[in-house]
């Protein structure tokens, strides 16, 4: 079967070595086979282990093959250059701990089931179909453990959480082209307990435990033998950081608790209260305008706006700098992030921030055929140009222009490793800032089309911004079945209000 | 606030109370109120404690407020009773660790995304506004732990799973009516490993689980330094049970590999393959020409049908009463159901099968003011009447029975506690079995109208059956708003395939 072709294939007879490989699957749980062929892909072996294993993987490609793309991360800049990338020319193989793209400005909308978490949700095998047809693209369900350049292969250990029969297991993969998309991390300052007691909301499953525990909390105040200190702390939802994300999700809260919890919750609807906690200034990138318009609509749905810095996270509370404390029964944490374990101990030299260091053609200049895009990379000092904000806008379009760059190279031949040397790139890569957007509850969003912060340019507010933002999002990368989903999601929140099974 | 009338009020000031109920909490985690009010309500708290504790709780209703029905349980029966009940008349308490109900016909094809899981729960606060909003009635997210007859009362604990800052606590509430309607559990025959490494498909976590599973094993088995066999492995999945539940579970599986399965994973679409393994016939409550019928479409799908005793389940495979393995990726546990350790440890008479025993009128007859209905109660051997099978229709049917029956007691003035022992009851409980329905996979279904195994009537079987099914599920208890959603899910998994993102 073809789409074995690249497959180490065991020097025994089929059938001893896969009782043998399944023996020792049973044994050690480490599923390896025994290759007879491409020594040469072993010699990095030793830096793994010091037992004599040799690891499975995808072998080099030779010349008369497709060169193959590895691509690192399953965001908005990893699965646009998926998209993009000319599968006639090149094999790909997205290697992610993630099967789908997370829409992320329709997320925090999920928390309070406005839209549901599967329509924020793209499969990669949806956003690139030959990673599901063709023999030599693949998804790797995976982590990336280390890169090795100078043997342009990859090491990986498999992701096996939900499998009590399965280890996880470790592979590699050579490629002609690597392409590092791995994101980036929230930051949470060195302050205790915030990993342990708040919730991020990056990621489908963030959504998903901030929507049960909001309904826990709900459910569980209406309890005999809850006291009412108890209960105005339960149902105290607690936002940290002032940028869109923190403020779209305490938006969609107030918004809940005036149309939803009123109806389905009225036991307890005048105990819940949001509060949204910002060092500096909230939505510090957008305009002033804008700025005051949305703490003035926050301000009167509810939300209580502090500037404050919060300095230690308890089970129960939180306290700020100023010594006061902050009672809360929910605790979402939306910060910056920086850079990923991952990405700190790539031995690559790195950009101010600690991001992989890129040139102008997102290469990383000092090894062959290695990129970075999105969160994860940034312009190297010497490049004179500023790291780019940490935004979905910009990881796009890296990955678009890294795409037609990759497809480039491709048809001038230099698609193979270490074939890229001489090829002519084309113009370098330009970011311009198309403005940026942000939801702030039912019918009320920000739109600020200015290219900086300086500039001039068209800002709108209200509903006919809510409009817009609700379009330009259903026009993004998303497929056409998920744009009728969250068309049919907001549809039915508008009829029907939201969802509030605890599933 | 008058929804607080019944909550035991503190006999310190408020403020003291509250702080001092606020540091127990802290300190104890077990929240509690020290009441003032009627001390008989106690009598019985030595039988759970033997600290001088005292719950919090509901009052027995005053003979000026509206009596008050307790159902335990949130399922066919409960959800049925609870929606016909007159809220005019009686406050309704629902206490069940279940926010919802679930429509489990269409259970089975959330596992592989033909139905969204959200579209097949049914919010209690939507089947029965009164809970959400009246101030009399409410539904509280926990277990019933016992049922003290003589006092009226049920003793209960909070379901705090999801919240690390709270521990479960107890709480009463005396009833003037109550209704067990709490369902049973999957029979696991006593094999050991069934609970360890099945999952069984009767709540939406499970469907969830199995989804996980397959999606992740579907993923894995792409990946480098997999085995021939264990790929086979991995994607096996068995099915024990061939009753509905089974069945249908297999016909959807086998559609999902056949349609979904060859577009998004090319790779391992030949690897993939299901098995159901029955002790006796499959579908051995439906007429033979349809079990016949039945067996040939499961057949032509691909699915294994196998006849056989399970005798132990281990991480990887299974071993049949004949000595047989089978080794599993994804094992699914759906044989019958029997009484839940709950329904087992209350001391009350039991029907043949050790169901909570009932009478004509679906009474506990041996107490005042106790009623079962659903999977968890049986006609007691004294009647003369068969214990009826455990199925979504006898439950619905005793669910509105019961609900007419009260409201006829209230209106005769019996509502309250201890009253209703003149009331005329009417006409005893009779049912009548409509028929059945199962599906098989896409477009095909069975549709038995026969009363009974031996009269004779109507059955129908493919494309006319499966329609009919389909209309019939939805317009049963479902909401608008998830007719709407389900008919959308359908509609979409029609044109653009099921959904395969691992959430």
């Amino acid at each position: 079967m073809a789409f074995f072709r690249n497959l180490l294939k065991p020097s025994y007879s089929s059938s001893f070595s896969c009782s043998n490989s399944y023996s020792v699957l049973n044994k050690s749980k480490t599923p390896f086979s025994v290759s007879s062929q491409a020594p040469q892909i072993y010699s990095s072996f030793s830096l793994f282990s010091t037992q004599v294993t040799q690891y499975a993987g995808l072998h080099p490609t030779k010349p008369v093959e497709k060169p193959r793309v590895v691509v690192l991360g399953s965001g908005w800049a990893g699965c646009r250059l998926i998209k993009d990338i000319d599968t006639k020319m090149y094999d790909v193989v997205c290697i992610s701990p993630r099967n789908h793209m997370v829409f992320t400005p329709l997320l925090a909308s999920t928390c309070v089931g406005t839209l549901e978490f599967r329509s924020v949700a793209e499969p990669i095998g949806r956003i690139q179909p030959a990673i599901s047809k063709e023999p030599g693209s693949y998804y790797f369900l995976a982590n990336c453990t280390s890169v090795d350049t100078d043997n342009h292969t990859v090491h990986c250990e498999t992701v096996t959480d939900g499998s009590d029969s399965l280890e996880p297991w470790k592979f590699k993969v050579a490629y002609d082209k690597l392409v590092v998309a791995s994101g980036a991390q929230a930051s949470t300052f060195g302050i205790r307990g915030v990993q342990e007691h708040a919730i991020f909301l990056r990621e489908v499953h963030h959504a998903q435990e901030i929507r049960r525990k909001l309904l826990l909390n709900l459910m569980l105040s209406d309890v005999p033998g809850v006291s009412e200190d108890e209960k105005k702390r339960l149902l105290h939802c607690v936002v940290v950081g002032g940028g869109p994300t923190g403020v779209e999700f305490s938006g969609e809260l107030s918004d809940f608790i005036k149309n939803d919890v009123r109806q389905r919750y009225a036991h307890v609807k005048d105990y819940i209260h949001v509060t949204l906690i910002e060092a500096n200034e909230i939505l510090s990138s957008f305009d002033d305008r804008l700025r005051h318009y949305a703490m003035r609509q926050l301000t009167k749905s509810g939300v209580r706006l502090v500037r404050g810095i919060v300095k230690d996270v308890q089970p129960e509370k939180l306290i700020l700098s100023d010594g006061s404390e902050v009672p809360y029964g929910l605790l979402v944490w939306s910060t910056g992030v920086g850079p990923s374990p991952f990405v700190r101990n790539l031995e690559l030299p790195k950009s101010p921030g600690g991001r992989i260091g890129i040139d102008d053609w997102l290469r990383v200049p000092s090894v062959q055929d290695v990129f970075a895009i999105g969160d994860c990379a940034g312009f190297l000092e010497s490049t004179g140009k500023p790291v780019l904000p940490a935004l979905a806008q910009v990881a796009e379009r890296q990955g678009k222009y890294l795409a037609s760059l990759l497809n480039r190279i491709g048809k001038a031949g230099g698609g193979h490793a270490n074939n890229a040397k001489d090829v002519d790139l084309g113009d370098p890569f330009v970011y311009k800032h198309l403005g940026q957007m942000a939801t702030i509850g039912r019918y009320k969003a920000l739109v600020d089309l200015r290219q900086s912060k300086e500039a001039k340019g068209l800002s709108l507010k209200g509903f006919p911004s809510w409009f817009i933002w609700r379009s330009a999002y259903l026009t993004r990368v998303i497929s056409w079945r998920n744009r009728f989903y969250v068309a049919i999601n907001w549809l039915t929140t508008f009829v029907f209000g939201r969802d509030i099974s605890r599933i």
